[in-house]
């Protein structure tokens, strides 16, 4: 038996699923994860917090995670100095079922999506996974998006969410404040559109987050995942922000009880260390500057990176060129965007060990 | 702002989001949980193991969760004597994730599913949420399936999935292997027919696992959790077992990584501990039985249960006799059957508070 021999949806037949390849490499530069592992202090702090979960574990957790977005709130308030009260904010199982959770409350079926591409590849498989209308939005050749071309964009093809992802994935692109707002105010002017920035990344950017435009814009919310800046990629804690309106509406399609006990005392055992863990953030901006610098004067061309991963080229075949990278012992990735490649902001050895192969491979080209 | 002055979709307007009252009383005899606390050697084993995965927390779980579904398939195997392999078997966030995740693949927009009701709501929700029309399928007065009628059902509305719940919540009724059999040939002779048979609570059950009906039967589903049997409603752990090609199939729709790194690991400590915790199984067996016994001595109508929770009537108003017995410190269930209430079976203690309760109200009736 085959999947295409059981009666799967038509657009599901021929399919692959979704993920990088999950390689036994040396070096793991592809996925943007935090090379940096937990203190063991927090480490420890997990464990116990865990324990005291694990004993009511026969009772179901808090439905509704108050602690954790008491402390995710808090968290907001203090790092963007722009308030937020817990009601303001929702948590899942990674910010991918967050935006699941907001595609089945504002898209779906006879709904439509737009994100300008390249862009987070999940935004347009969760749309169609939701029987949301994928329409790809325009970006310039420098992977900025451009504002006249965008809003023409909204005009003509009127979706219902807008998604825009800052820094941008794969590309690294950071969107100014007024892009946004001048973004989601063409959008309203169509129709009333839900404004969706993913700002898994913003922690590693040179810019200010964009929490603050959600004052007086119920329609706009902000994506966050502890995935990159806490490094706890492992844990799959996403979290969003928005009116309260919007928390109560996602309430509706939310499965009951979805965030386990022992994600909640995870998470909340990671914000227990969050200067710690904002201190890795730290290091790694300067070693991704540094990636940056080193990709250049290789006469390489590089996107500007306000995230913790760099996109660079140009190349003939950039497969080739990952392929290469490969076989010295280095994952990178491959997003599929012509003549780009991507590439994590890793340890300073790891960082290394990818420039010695940049090094070897371009002398070959 | 309110949840409808946003646009979301029509068929949320009005809503309320699922779930029990969480409410503060003495005994919770209302979510079907298992009374029993882990035992302390798990507790520790579980930070132990959460500790291990912690240390790599700052990169992606197993996307697979290979390991997990390596040790559900040993339990499933060895509790049922029918060998499942894990490339037969499927975790994810709770059950409801795992039917969520079916219905996207088999159901959706366009596609209907069948269940036979009174039965777990979350049936009816998700398919709701997943655009897949809902068909409510007919039970005799005693709460058992009529096959002629049900047969007849699938005829008339050729669903493309059906749930039979086996033991049914909330009424705790089991369903036999020939009624399955009859209902999965009679959907087949319609058109392809995706099968789930519900097996949360099949542990407490009287009779045996229907997982051996898997053989052979490749559009037959058997879903299952650890909330109940295994005491650890707060971990959100369900599992199916099926047909290989359909664990390929639900990874098309599957979010990527969506199972944690600490779920899987304390899942992994509590499946160490199976035998202790399948010994509070049986404890719960021997409570519920002696519960049934002392409703029905007291002249009250109870559905034969295979389950750990005890369907009883019958009530002219059952919502006032529900608020009644809350009011003396006990919280069951009203989910809406008329007449019926449901009760979880609890420590000794606590099911003879309840007892104590019921023989007060009844006796104001």
């Amino acid at each position: 038996m085959k999947i295409d021999d059981l009666p799967v949806r038509d657009e599901l037949r021929g399919q692959s699923p979704y993920g990088a390849p999950q390689l036994d490499v040396p070096v793991q530069l592809n996925t943007n994860e935090n090379p940096y592992q937990l203190p063991e202090p927090l480490v420890a702090r997990i464990a116990e917090r865990v324990a005291e979960a694990a004993r009511n574990l026969n009772r179901y957790p808090d439905r509704d995670a108050v602690e954790l977005r008491t402390e995710l709130a808090r968290y907001l308030t203090r790092t963007t100095g722009f308030e937020r009260a817990p009601e303001q904010v929702w948590a899942a199982n990674g910010s991918n079922e967050i935006i699941q959770q907001l595609l089945q409350t504002f898209g779906g079926p006879g709904r439509s999506a737009l994100g300008f591409e390249p862009s987070y590849q999940m935004h347009e498989l969760i749309s169609r996974g939701t029987g949301t209308r994928w329409i790809a939005g325009p970006r310039r050749a420098d992977f900025t998006i451009d504002v006249d071309a965008a809003v023409a964009a909204l005009a003509e093809h009127r979706p219902d969410v807008l998604f825009i992802c800052s820094p941008n994935n794969p590309t690294g692109t950071a969107v100014d404040a007024a892009t946004v707002l001048a973004l989601h105010d063409a959008a309203q002017a169509v129709k009333p559109t839900m404004v969706i920035v993913d700002e898994a990344y913003v922690e590693f950017s040179h810019r200010e987050s964009l929490l603050p435009l959600l004052a007086g814009r119920p329609l706009l919310v902000v994506t966050r995942t502890m995935s990159k800046a806490f490094g706890a990629a492992g844990l799959r804690l996403g979290y969003l922000a928005a009116d309260r309106a919007v928390v109560d509406a996602v309430q509706l399609v939310r499965l009951p009880y979805h965030l386990s006990a022992v994600t909640q005392a995870t998470a909340l055992a990671c914000l227990e260390h969050t200067d710690t863990l904002l201190g890795y953030v730290e290091r790694l901006k300067a070693e991704r500057d540094r990636v940056v610098d080193a990709l250049r004067a290789l006469g390489l061309d590089v996107t500007d990176s306000d995230s913790n991963f760099i996109q660079f080229g140009t190349f003939e075949d950039q497969h080739a060129v990952w392929r290469a990278i490969l076989d010295l012992g280095v994952l990178i990735r491959d997003n599929g965007v012509p003549g780009q490649l991507r590439v994590t902001a890793g340890t300073p050895a790891e960082n290394d060990a990818f420039l010695d192969a940049v090094r070897t491979v371009t002398k070959e080209l």
